[in-house]
């Protein structure tokens, strides 16, 4: 064989996100683009800020010696300490630069600190259903993923966490507000997580990291604010990207934070710059480090994400469809009628509506749909949604 | 351990390179910058070419949808379009775009072929002296490093080569005009390169891949031209980065070609795509994706670049250092006046020179110098660098 046998494997089976990518192209080939309702992928519509093209000129201007050149292999010290003065500002701990590494969007960040903590065999504890992307990030650098059921609602199940904890356990990696199911875990509940695992990393003499993913925080409704993960524990990394808030996901602009005073920080810094570095990454994009460093407290128009939510949750209720409402990301995860999603989103299929099967997210028996979409597409979309339901429910 | 055992053991070693880098901080600090004649590091000091940054005006007044957004993962289509079109007129064969996947960089180009072909294991011939980061890109894989010597002049050792093919041996990755020794393989030299490659892939069976690394193939010099290693063999890819000749380092755009008659191109391409997504760089940076794509016949002034090279290798002659001249990238690669290279740079140090010993590339009895500095940096290193060889000359 050619190519790694794991890569051979991985091609064969590819992602359910992008097979419904597949089907879609071929569908919007066959009836038109306008006709076909795509649900599948988290690519934000809306466009960033202005503030970010005003950014963008300026910087294109600039026209400073080396600005495209290498910088610490973390980024440039004027965008850790801007990000630095952020999370200071919205969270409890004081962070300094040396807290940050900027990354190559919050799939690079994940990956370095994966790199850093996982020894060959650690085990990672996700609560599911989750992005499975990260089954990827745990295999590129050996480790193993051990997943947790969350409760009816999707918020965290402590007993399952806590049957899933073994000498082996290195990190929890939670992802709040969750992609696919938009829940937004609460205060009360990080903070359980949070004694829990001080308690086990008291017990062993050696800390079990929460890894927070958090690329949707900005995006949340009904006046709700992500709980800062940070105040719950502080043995805790956080990764985030513009990606979704600022609508940059093509320019791979993120970064890394630790809290301040997580154990053997000089380790941990030290890890994770070697590995932004050895990963191939080298650095985060100059430019775009540069852009993100004068937009942190910038966003696209929340309101108009919460829009498309409350047509798309208005309008499947109506049909019949049961949810829990999420209170953030852009992601609705509502039942389907039948345990078989795969067969439901397929009959969805039939009427041009592309949406992912929750299994493809370790979640049966649900679905996953993508709102960041025009609100045309929700609208038109749903007659479509209430025949292929009424079908199912008559039966 | 908090941190990974291998990665504390990687941090504890450091990079020569990184080591001089540190060094030179503290220098810069105590005798000031312009008093320290830095030659550690590969980062280009002339700026990028006026006609980026008229194309960075442009893209950043460009307000066309969702061109920030997502694209395939092989990176868009209208860039990939561009590099195909670049390289079939420099080479024998004609590309197409999906013979190309933009990358972040040539590290993330490398770290992408590295997954796509390494089973664990896995053997990768390299001719030293070489870029050791290339020990981290195989690690990440699971591949191991099988070094090669090459002969006096830095030309391949074919049969050293040869000895070192083995049933784990997957590839051979050369990186031409080399770094650190300005090194530019000759057109028979790749022939008879492809020619025992080929006799070896049929013998087994399955093809053993070449993997050349060309961030340094404009920057050559005396009208030198590197020639096409796709013309010499066809189980190759090339990476490489717009990092040296546009002088970007920082802004991580690069790609990955294969030929166009590789062997299962399907799998050998879904892999490429799949591991630039997994390995968390998900895709090159959009912006700069496009920037490229409009500069691919442009490169900073190399002229400047022979000019350095000029005055260093004559300023060096005249000392008494012994070296060959290099055809190409912007790396001088002189033997130390003593085996020692270690305390040979040490005594460079001391008069405020930083150059790296060239045991870091595993070449001792030499040192680096990376002349991609500003010429006032060469002449006025010039006197220190003949007190110390005469220094060890007399002794």
């Amino acid at each position: 064989m050619p190519v790694a046998k794991k890569i051979q494997a991985s091609i064969e089976k590819s992602s359910w996100i992008r097979k419904m990518f597949e089907e879609g192209m071929v569908r919007k080939a066959k009836y038109g683009a306008e006709n076909v309702f795509d649900f599948s992928i988290g690519n934000p519509n809306l466009e960033p800020p202005a503030k970010f093209k005003e950014v963008l000129r300026d910087l294109a201007a600039d026209t400073t010696a080396g600005i495209h050149g290498y910088m610490p292999n973390a980024g440039h010290l004027e965008a850790r300490k801007a990000v630095a003065e952020y999370l200071s500002k919205h969270n409890r701990q004081a962070f300094g630069p040396d807290d940050i590494v900027m990354t190559v969007g919050a799939g690079g960040g994940l990956n370095v600190v994966l790199k850093t903590i996982l020894n060959p065999g650690d085990e990672v504890i996700i609560p599911s259903p989750y992005f499975v992307e990260y089954n990827f990030y745990l295999d590129n650098h050996q480790g193993v993923p051990k997943l947790v059921s969350t409760r009816p609602d999707f918020s965290l199940d402590f007993d399952a966490i806590e049957r899933a904890i073994s000498e082996k356990t290195k990190a929890v990696l939670i992802d709040s507000p969750n992609n696919p199911t938009g829940k937004v875990y609460s205060k009360q509940d990080l903070d359980t997580l949070g004694n829990l695992l001080a308690a086990y990393s008291r017990k062993r003499g050696e800390p079990i990291y929460l890894v927070s993913d958090e690329p949707y925080r900005k995006i949340v409704y009904d006046g709700i604010a992500v709980p800062s993960v940070f105040d719950a524990y502080p043995e805790t990394f956080v990764i985030t990207s513009f990606s979704k808030d600022l609508s940059l996901p093509g320019e791979r602009i993120g970064y890394a934070a630790v809290h301040p005073a997580i154990s053997d920080k000089k380790s941990v810094m030290g890890g994770m710059i070697l590995c932004n570095r050895v990963l191939g990454y080298v650095n985060a994009p100059s430019f775009m480090q540069r852009a993100v460093s004068k937009l942190l407290e910038e966003s696209v128009d929340i309101s108009l994400y919460q829009k498309k939510r409350d047509m798309l949750c208005n309008g499947l209720a109506d049909c019949g469809y049961e949810f829990t409402k999420p209170g953030g990301a852009f992601y609705l995860f509502p039942k389907t009628p039948i345990p078989d999603d795969v067969a439901f989103v397929s009959a969805l299929q039939e009427e041009n509506i592309l949406a992912v099967p929750g299994s493809g997210f370790y979640g049966p028996g649900h679905m996953r749909i993508a709102y960041c979409v025009d609100d045309r597409t929700i609208e038109k979309a749903m007659p479509g949604f209430e025949r292929v339901i009424k079908k199912y429910k008559k039966g």
